[in-house]
């Protein structure tokens, strides 16, 4: 079975600390990324030819983080009928709802699956789950991580009892 | 290979309305469903028990409706490690902004894929997209489906036409 | 010298009431106009075709509509060197926030000049005042429009005395 | 009589530096609480152990605290017959709007009694007022509490009047 | 032990549909209950005598309803040692916002125990937790209403059942 | 003729540093003032006496600022005759929309003349418009204050012109 | 002495039906009124002279109603040294957020004294309280005007009582 | 053919530092400017002469920069016949909310082109856009411009394959 790959797509390079949260994601379930900075606005083109030929380059998820007047998730959505998962980054204006309702409120047809503002992380973590439906190792992994994170939390808890 | 399977629940009957739009999507990708009503705070047990044994009873994906403190996509994306796609339901509160805060802005760790107020149908397509990681089917329908989007436009186009 | 021409564009032919307004008040400009329904998600060749091609077709200002995550009129911007005008249509979402939004807070180098929620008509006029810097009938038929207006609400405003 | 205990529950210990101010209220009220990091999403058993057991372990209120999609409060209320105390934790999404409607807008039957946002103070003061329907040294103590309230802002009136 | 008591106060008459929930809702509890209409801001001093003798009339929780600039809750909750229970009453401004952060955006030492927007019953709900910390026969009742809560969408569950 | 006066009154000391500027601004039109610290919910009867007794020790107008569920301008506003100027003070929720919505929204029959969020020198501006109803000298000092600010504005335009 | 006056604004014929409420209130506190219909923007030199001229016919108060970009007290406010009220218009806006800040939010220097959304009888109300600084009958009327408001309520108070 | 000319003008002095980047723009396309610091509120004789004027000393478009309650696009789009852009500074409140909705939210009749929050430069783009249907060889710069867009942002791109 071939390695499941996802494409990661910021709208500007100023996202990259952000989107870095989704690369760890990626790796920590074993997935590989092609990361492109590709504005929907200023490279039309490219982000046309990019959509439109990912899926015969073995890319099976799409996640595009954007800000402001996000229409990157959307346009690729338009193109592709790979899923896409986007990324509102946060801005000045209201905390990022700009960029939120730009990429969740989709017309009917062509969904984008929004995750929260700045919500990079999870969106990683969501194309795991994706793939998961396909790879069992990763469906394996997504278990273990849902014990990790129970954990964690169970250790925090315990710090906090410590200092009451 | 097995039918793909796909678990839709909301939280109060009053969705069913809007829910339908999700069932006929899924049903245009050939996807099988169960359909539920649970409330995610009057029914605790009951949406634990189900989110728990889903992936035993072969469900693949999650999708789940709900209005104002929307919590029932993210309780349900806390317990299986399946992907979860919420739909926010309109409230008469700023068109449904209290539903889509309350789905959308998971913490790390739990996503849900959020997709517009009300935007049922994007939810059963989106359902379709993930699934056609595995499915080779799904994808191919995906993608008439796509050409069948753009001739409508087109169609409604050429009825604008006319009547200008 | 030649008729000016704006490309008036919606996402959706369920705009056309709204975007009829436009094209009343472009024709009291004198100015032709192409109208056509083409969505930026259903139909991302033939927009990306129609925005190329359209200066070389005599186009000189575009008009786009569209609502929700409303990426129409940036879509074109980032596609053709002409002005292009949004018209943010009216939503149950807080009264078109998110159309609003999703078309002014356009990323830096590609502007999208944005009118009022359902500002149909002041986008016609809008078109129709660019168009007034190369075009000196369009600028004495604003001067006209102007007095116009103005004497309209003087006439409404004898109304309202005689009713006191 | 028994002791009045409430139970304290963060979802995230960085939300801490909050909750403090409510245990200094509680105290202030001698009122023993039990202090618990448990988040909704990534302990959801333990949530729901903790919850369906508090009442036989004497706990007689519930304070919540959670930001962004926060679920804790009415996932409480939800398993519990005891009063929930909803303390909406500040995010950068419109200053916690997020975290308020996710946690105020609970649907009928299952009420969360809501404080402003970060305000954990108020939350221990309506814990006690809770409790002082049933100890009437809480009931004494509120009454002392308002009138130190009183003087306190008199004085600093006083303080205002000097420097002018 | 004497009977609980509820004071149920509205801002204005025409609040009155909404708060007929509550009433329904503290009568399934046992609970009695006085009902006023008293403006804040138009009978001040009604309001502050009223307040202020509450206690001694037996009264041992208050809820108030109001709209817009709704200060009715947080003037009682500033005269009474009292828990206060706030309805914000739904208006035509961005779906009753303006009630929702004059109730629950209570300043330090003043709490106002807040419902969802025209959440009345809940209303009443809460103030039956609340007082089911002194009366044992009341949290048995609400033990019981949770059953009930549980079972009512489980019918419902099965209604939709039927029709699909 | 008496002397014009204006009380002041803050829900808290720690507005002083806006509301400093609404006293720098009454001085500059002559006009005497009275500074309170008085919290509406915890000095409920001194702002009830302060505000009925006002009008008999020569206050003409109230000036009252507050933040957050800000009920003191509307408080003032139920008890006196004489026009109440609320001034919102900025939050850290939605940038003071809180503030606002509480002081501007209210009830048939009970102004409050809202200004600005931390519009304090504009308050003050606004109570010597009032007074200069009836004093013509406060008339005389605001016609002069306009000259001054346009004055001032043309002196900012040629320095702009200076460094360009 | 000479009768009181207002000069009351609308931007549009379409607020009148608001504006009515505005002018019942002045007639009840026995204050003449001069309504006109004069738009900021369509008679720029109208509103110009007749803002510039007000004083010297013998105006004393302004109240200006507007929508949307509701410019017109702003602009009325910037050229009189009277004091200005403004009334936004409730719009589909977000229940009229852009009127209201439109009208509230004004620079320092120049403050615009703002009532409700579609505050029409308030703003003939505070007219009314700014003219009471003048003229004591005014005062008078504005202390029995607030008697009635009490009475008023108290009456349907008991009305409630009856039905219970 | 004579120089291309746009009129600049700021609010205030404050909004220098956004609108640099306005002229920089401008610059870029080879288009003169008359920068202004006028108040709409401060100096409504000098905006009114400055707008009713402008064609006549050259001007072909207005820019006009400003925050709060920004009045100052809006009032010269009032007078002249010419295109206006609006830039909403940003302000405190929910980002520059209150700005953007005073410029984009014109009556009918009205239009002001905005653009986004602080969006400086893409106003003078778009200054150029509009005087590029007359003037070709800005037509040609804007191309280029463009092109020159589309490859920062692949050099861009290049730099994070590097760190990857």
């Amino acid at each position: 079975m071939s390695t499941p790959k996802v494409a990661v797509i910021m709208g500007s390079d100023s996202d990259f600390e952000i989107v870095k949260k989704c690369l760890i994601a990626l790796e920590k379930f074993g997935i590989e990324y092609d990361v492109q900075v590709i504005s929907a606005h200023r490279n039309p083109h490219k982000i046309f030819d990019y959509a439109t030929t990912a899926e015969d380059r073995g890319i099976e998820v799409f996640i595009a983080a954007a800000g402001k007047a996000a229409h990157l998730p959307g346009v690729i959505a338009g193109i592709t009928p790979l899923p896409v998962i986007g990324i509102p980054i946060q801005t000045s204006f209201q905390g990022g709802l700009d960029s939120l309702l730009s990429i969740v409120q989709m017309p009917s047809g062509v969904p984008v699956a929004t995750v929260a503002v700045n919500g990079a992380e999870n969106a990683g973590i969501l194309a795991a789950q994706m793939l998961s439906i396909k790879y069992p190792e990763i469906r394996e992994k997504m278990k273990a991580f849902k014990i990790q994170l129970n954990d964690e939390v169970i250790a925090k808890n315990e710090k906090v009892q410590e200092i009451l």
